[in-house]
């Protein structure tokens, strides 16, 4: 934490502000740093980031060479990632060099399934049933402890559904362990949920919280296609949405914006899912539905500036585009709302590739 | 318009979008445009350019240098300009290599009062009552045939007040056209209006016309200091002031976004006041208030894609935030609202410096 107190003045419209990664958070990060006067460097260890092409300085960089992070840190007033799986090592090592947002406490405890699920846990707040597996002798006694269906996961790199396999039996969970590499993995039980939904919210410098209003996540094949926001959730459910993931990040002595992911089950209960310690893909509609997005507000937070208000004042469905959708770009441009296409050069099967977000009228209550 | 036409397609996602020009607008522009996946490209006579620091690709040169221009120009997939005052040969020199939009005779006509104020007033739209003055001894009959007081305003180069002055006799003029350096002028009848508004609209290349909802505009010293949407025009007055703009823009065979500048008498009649031909000043708000920006219609209409729905959501305040003042950014970052600082790196007197807009919910109609 202590690089964080060192931070001691906010930072002036005119400072950098250094991101790692740059995929399509950190390009949204830059753009709305960039509003509030900031300059940006980003740092990523691809050659085609799609965040270069909207940034005052850019280096390609591997994410443990430590002279490039070491020139990295000197040009930033303040470091902050954009994706989970920064290793949490080069975190600590700019954290040496430069104030680093949120902590590398965060990223290390965001990485591994087992980790987070422990932490969750111990704050009091409800996962899914979990235990953890080293080995295939470790399995059936995880099983034993859960009922099925189950969800294997590794514990560390996974994300939209990669390094994770539903099983319905004790020897399906062997043969899963081995196909995902004998690697440390949980066995999840799994959450027959209502839908999903997250909190995205942002805690300053000062401790200040604020949370935008829940959405409702719609997943197809383990990938974000839809956030509907407001959910249907009563507003005592949402108050303990959010009182949860206050928890989390006071726990963390979090700074910036985080993600919580939380299912919802028919009997209306919540269960946190999984953190990510970042601006998060089911709070893009922020861009159009509040005067202060979760990219100005992440900026705000790790630049030591007071947070925006987190109200809305419209009704918001955002969708991603993903892989090959984006080739019917000239439909997106005419169906009205708020377009975001991301750059990248190369429309893989799944790869988030844009997004669109429409409004409509808030009810008034 | 042959190089509109040589158009043929929509530009995709990934093209490259020129501005000539380096400031705020610019840089709001390129912000605009990379939020659609285009690439930029600033073409700036300044070192210091604030858009340099957004854009992908960017060009220091002077606007007569022809070897720099045609390099600028084969990067480029259309290019634009975000101030009136880069030379109608620069536009028209580009135009031989690249589609430029809007066409160069916008510009001709915005950069000379004369020129603009007969094309309005050919147009059959009211303006103030003007007459040319190229030498003193015109003075003399161009206040006889209009009325104290008037307002001496060079024919070219003036902007947030530089070049003119207002004048209540020939002999206070005469001392004003010396002042001015007895360049060509015209001598304008003053408008005692109610108050000021503009429109702010966009035509497409296919002739689609979308106009924002007119602000009223408030100046200090002649710069913009507020702009507050809705203005208190009756639907009626609002129909016909859009009127004006379109059939200005179709005048023009206009594509891109257009700001007209109005006068509204005491009597609640019309005038034009001057044409810019590109994004406004008065068009910020619309980037909070509306799915789509100003800058992003302007992208959308000089790439060929059809246009946003202009229509807001909320009601807005703009204000400028001007010279030192913006060195109250921290006031500004805790008041709330959308706040944008242009990373102009000298607050000089009377410089642009940032923007805030607050939003307020639209009542019901």
């Amino acid at each position: 934490m202590s690089n964080i107190l060192s931070l001691s003045a906010p930072l002036a419209p005119g400072a950098t502000i250094g991101i790692l990664g740059g995929g399509q958070l950190g390009r949204m990060l830059a753009l709305a740093a960039a509003r509030l006067g900031f300059k940006t460097h980003i740092y990523s260890d691809e050659s085609e980031s799609c965040a270069f092409l909207v940034t005052s300085s850019a280096t390609r960089g591997g994410y443990h060479d430590q002279d490039k992070l070491k020139e990295f840190a000197a040009a930033c007033d303040v470091v902050t990632f954009e994706f989970e799986n920064v290793p949490d090592a080069t975190a600590e090592f700019l954290a040496t060099h430069v104030p680093v947002a949120p902590d590398a406490r965060a990223l290390k405890v965001a990485q591994d399934r087992l980790l987070e699920k422990n932490f969750i846990a111990e704050l009091g707040i409800a996962t899914a049933p979990f235990r953890a597996v080293a080995s295939e002798e470790d399995i059936f006694g995880a099983f034993r402890a859960l009922s099925a269906p189950a969800v294997l996961k590794t514990r560390r790199l996974g994300y939209d559904g990669k390094g994770q396999q539903i099983v319905k039996s004790a020897d399906e969970a062997v043969l899963a362990f081995s196909a995902l590499g004998a690697v440390p993995c949980i066995l999840e039980q799994f959450v027959d949920f209502a839908f999903e939904a997250s909190i995205v919210a942002a805690r300053a410098r000062d401790g200040t919280f604020a949370a935008y209003d829940p959405p409702k996540n719609e997943h197809e094949s383990h990938i974000l296609r839809r956030s509907t926001v407001p959910a249907p959730l009563s507003s005592e459910r949402t108050s303990h949405a959010v009182a949860i993931a206050l928890k989390i990040a006071e726990a963390l002595d979090y700074v910036g914006v985080l993600g919580v992911e939380l299912f919802v089950t028919h009997a209306g209960e919540i269960a946190v899912n999984e953190i990510a310690p970042r601006v998060h893909n089911s709070g893009h509609w922020t861009i159009e539905a509040c005067a202060v997005s979760q990219f100005e507000q992440h900026v705000r937070a790790i630049a030591g500036w007071p947070l925006g208000d987190p109200v809305r004042h419209s009704d918001a469905v955002m969708e991603n585009i993903i892989g090959k959708e984006v080739e019917r770009w000239s439909g997106y441009a005419g169906r009205g709302g708020g377009l975001h296409i991301y750059g990248k050069r190369v429309a893989r099967p799944g790869r988030k590739m844009g997004h669109i977000t429409s409004l409509s009228p808030r009810p008034s209550v």
